[in-house]
């Protein structure tokens, strides 16, 4: 018998905390619903007490999200847990998601309170979370370093306040696969009552062990990964889902447990999430990386040609590579765009909304004989960005460069609707064009990241720049995409400029 | 007391079959002494009878490595091991590394061998090698997916026949942590004479864990590590010798083993490695991405304030971030920059190269205020592009892009010393830029990947663009840097062209 092992995404709320990485409401609602298409069973669509934006994005996942669960975090007092259970009221199936540290050093450090007054906040909040739906998770935060006869107190003592699942994070992603397995072990056999909830997993890949060390609990009884696309998250990020959805599906000997997700979605959920938060991909990161499956030696394309599974211990197609080439070019119309958009899991608010894109796809088809699915994911992309906030605006450019001398740009925006124009020189284009772009709003910010890739491959590709600021200490990833790099590039600094003035200050928590 | 665990660095072999990564002879000079002042104790060098271009790198290397032990791979062939022993022979500490497949499904299919007769060739593929060197390493190609009944049985012949150290790789990348350490656990207790060889571990990552099952067999005897920088190689890449290294060493309480290497040459290492290869590094990869010390999260950020202990495991100088930052401008003379370029471990052969590359600099310094370290690799890099082959060269460039108009390009280059000129419009100015070139050259290529990648920081940084070339089977990347992005992407192109005019077909194994 193959029990159930609960996949818990938490993109749109760890991974979001990868700097630069913060969404906006309808990026946010994108990834959302593409998760749900996925099949993960647990979406945590944010931090509701962060910020009223924070609230307002998880409530609008939680009206949309029909069959996945949707949570939001709270730290374990009043004011975080009924942000929580507001933000979560719409949804179908709602959690409330509260930790508290557990491990001496955050104990005394951070919280400066006894481990007395830990178990006390942790029942109290559990409780009141409870008032608000009967899908309650708890998390000992840096439960790695915690002690387990505390850990087994608290854990305890939770559950008979009515939690549900209750989470063991390594906060700190310090553990090794061998002792994280044991400590579920211990924990599991040591808790009273464990049988009654889900053991779940949340691991941190600072020395790379992330998706090993979920593993390694599943085996020991954990049956909820806590994971996010591509492994995003703060410093070296999060366990991938890929990586262990896919190893339980492909070591099916080993495990006793199997997913509910649809794998073929994986790779367009990768690609979707690598294009809105401006985070890359490495070409050999497994399974969703561009060479997970490439070969290259001699000797192996031998062996693969004689016998597939000499070298292939999965399908590309499975994990939803090669799907959706080619779809659309200049002649498609309205109706095949609209219907494309559709499958992809786009939903464009109003029908003007539609027509911007409409238009854009348009001139894009001009300008690029084959558009791709991905090309369509960034041409709305920037749609989406165009909706949230355009304080400034590109009205025009122009770039000039020729080798022996200084390369120039012209840009014409609009500030708040009026337009401004500069010129400026630089070390090349788009040194250029940013130049031209701070002579008009000397926003005093620092270029922290500048990087570009190409949507789909051959020459009149789009490329997709992503610019990353900081000002302040605030930090935004901007994006622009276009067949002109130059052009790309002006959209994303915009881009970033536009969130910089948009965003609020939040709070983060690390779990 | 503490064993030594021996890091074997593969990047030169197996990362170098990663699809495009083929590197020339200075490229892998320049890789190979920065190996050995990391402290790796083994540099596997390439595999001497793929090509005379291989045995040539190997031979070279093998001169000026000082402290490491070079190796060459070679089938369990005799001509296979006679070039290998041959490409090793200047080397103070040479070893021959043989290997043939043990699963049934290779020994059938790829194969079409016996058991008996696999036994035999790698018998007399051990026995040859011990001819040219005491250093002698056998691996059982998929012995993940071997009967441990048969490994056993050809691991003692081998171990009879004067190996020294036995390598058990996961070819296909299948393993996870817990059944790796037990096929350790069982080889060693089951091998007569284990006690006398050194038993090394090879894993993929195609499922993620491929540092972790190297960590579940160092927990299990094994003292040898085999590894790549950045993880790199066929695939989803071999284990990270940053994540082996930093896990061991974060981990003493758990590991009874430690490793000699010099962590803060760990992140130039990457870099240098990133840079030659075209194979960018994600911010959210462990030890060497760069946001793998970044903390955003505001609560998070507090607990680091209040106690670094509260998220930190590591110190990112502990790993080399932070080192070496600014270093020169327009008024450093020729004696600083060469100083620079040694303590780089960067060796120029000749004063012709050194005037270039000066040249070069100073060119370089007058686009861009501050020149870091990175940025005297980017320049060093085209150097040796340029002296490998420059059978397609740029004489000069201008490219000019308007909204509302179609960008265009001129180009002016040189085939084999003639020089010839085209105009091309385009979807931007790289693209009009690669169609200029294309009417002139014709070369019927593909172009898979187009990326940029900041250097450095600030707006003035010098873009690197990795331009991915196929051509009847063949893929190749290009690398061109410049500050200015389309001058950097028309270098590229010339570059990936370059190399496929000159790279003759290879052979490369599977282990």
């Amino acid at each position: 018998m193959t029990d159930k092992l609960i996949i818990f995404d938490t993109t749109l709320r760890d991974g979001e905390q990868s700097p630069g990485a913060s969404m906006t409401k309808e990026e946010k609602l994108r990834i959302a619903r593409q998760l749900e298409k996925l099949g993960v069973d647990v979406i945590e669509a944010g931090f509701a007490a962060a910020s009223p934006g924070d609230a307002d994005a998880i409530h609008s996942i939680a009206k949309v999200i029909e069959h996945s669960t949707v949570c939001s975090l709270a730290r374990a007092n009043e004011r975080d847990v009924r942000a929580a259970g507001e933000a979560i009221k719409p949804a179908r199936k709602g959690r409330i998601h509260t930790f508290i540290a557990t491990s001496p050093i955050h104990m005394e450090k951070k919280l400066r309170m006894t481990p007395d007054e830990v178990v006390e906040r942790a029942v109290a909040a559990v409780k009141l979370a409870r008032e608000y739906t009967d899908d309650v998770e708890f998390s000992a935060e840096d439960a790695v370093r915690s002690e387990m006869d505390f850990l087994v107190r608290i854990f305890d003592e939770v559950i008979k306040a009515g939690a549900t699942t209750l989470n063991v994070p390594d906060t700190v992603g310090y553990s090794i696969p061998v002792l994280w397995g044991e400590r579920f072990k211990q924990l599991i056999a040591r808790v009273p009552n464990s049988g009654k909830v889900i053991w779940s997993t949340h691991c941190h890949n600072d020395l790379g062990m992330a998706s090993a060390n979920s593993l390694a609990a599943v085996m020991n009884g954990a049956r909820q990964v806590e994971c996010t696309i591509n492994g995003l998250g703060e410093r070296a990020g999060n366990a991938s889902l890929e990586e262990v959805v896919m190893a339980v599906k492909t070591r099916r000997d080993i495990f006793s447990c199997d997913t509910t997700i649809d794998t073929t979605q994986i790779v367009p959920t990768s690609k979707l999430v690598s294009s809105i938060t401006g985070y890359p991909v490495q070409p050999n990161k497994a399974i969703v990386g561009a060479n997970a499956f490439a070969h290259e030696s001699g000797i192996h394309q031998d062996g693969v040609l004689k016998h597939r599974e000499t070298y292939e211990i999965m399908r590309a197609e499975d994990v939803g590579w090669g799907a959706n080439k080619m779809v659309m070019g200049k002649h498609s119309g309205r109706a095949a765009f609209r219907a494309r958009l559709q499958e992809l899991g786009i939903v464009l608010e109003g029908e003007e909304a539609v027509n911007a894109a409409f238009a854009r796809f348009k001139d894009l088809a001009d300008k690029k004989h084959d558009i791709f699915d991905e090309d369509l994911q960034a041409l709305v992309s920037d749609e989406g960005v165009a909706q949230v906030s355009d304080h400034y605006r590109l009205v025009a450019m122009g770039a000039h460069s020729e080798t022996g001398s200084l390369p120039v740009a012209r840009v014409v925006m609009s500030i708040g609707g009026k337009e401004q124009q500069a010129d400026a020189q630089g070390g090349g284009p788009v040194d250029a064009t940013f130049k031209a772009i701070e002579q008009i709003v000397r926003s005093g910010t620092e270029l922290l990241l500048y990087s570009v890739n190409n949507i789909t491959s051959g020459t009149d590709a789009q490329g997709e720049v992503t610019v990353r600021l900081s000002k302040g200490g605030r930090i935004v990833n901007g994006q622009g995409a276009d067949t002109d790099i130059v052009v790309a590039s002006a959209k994303a600094y915009l881009n970033a400029l536009n969130k910089l003035d948009a965003g609020a200050e939040r709070a983060h928590p690390q779990v």
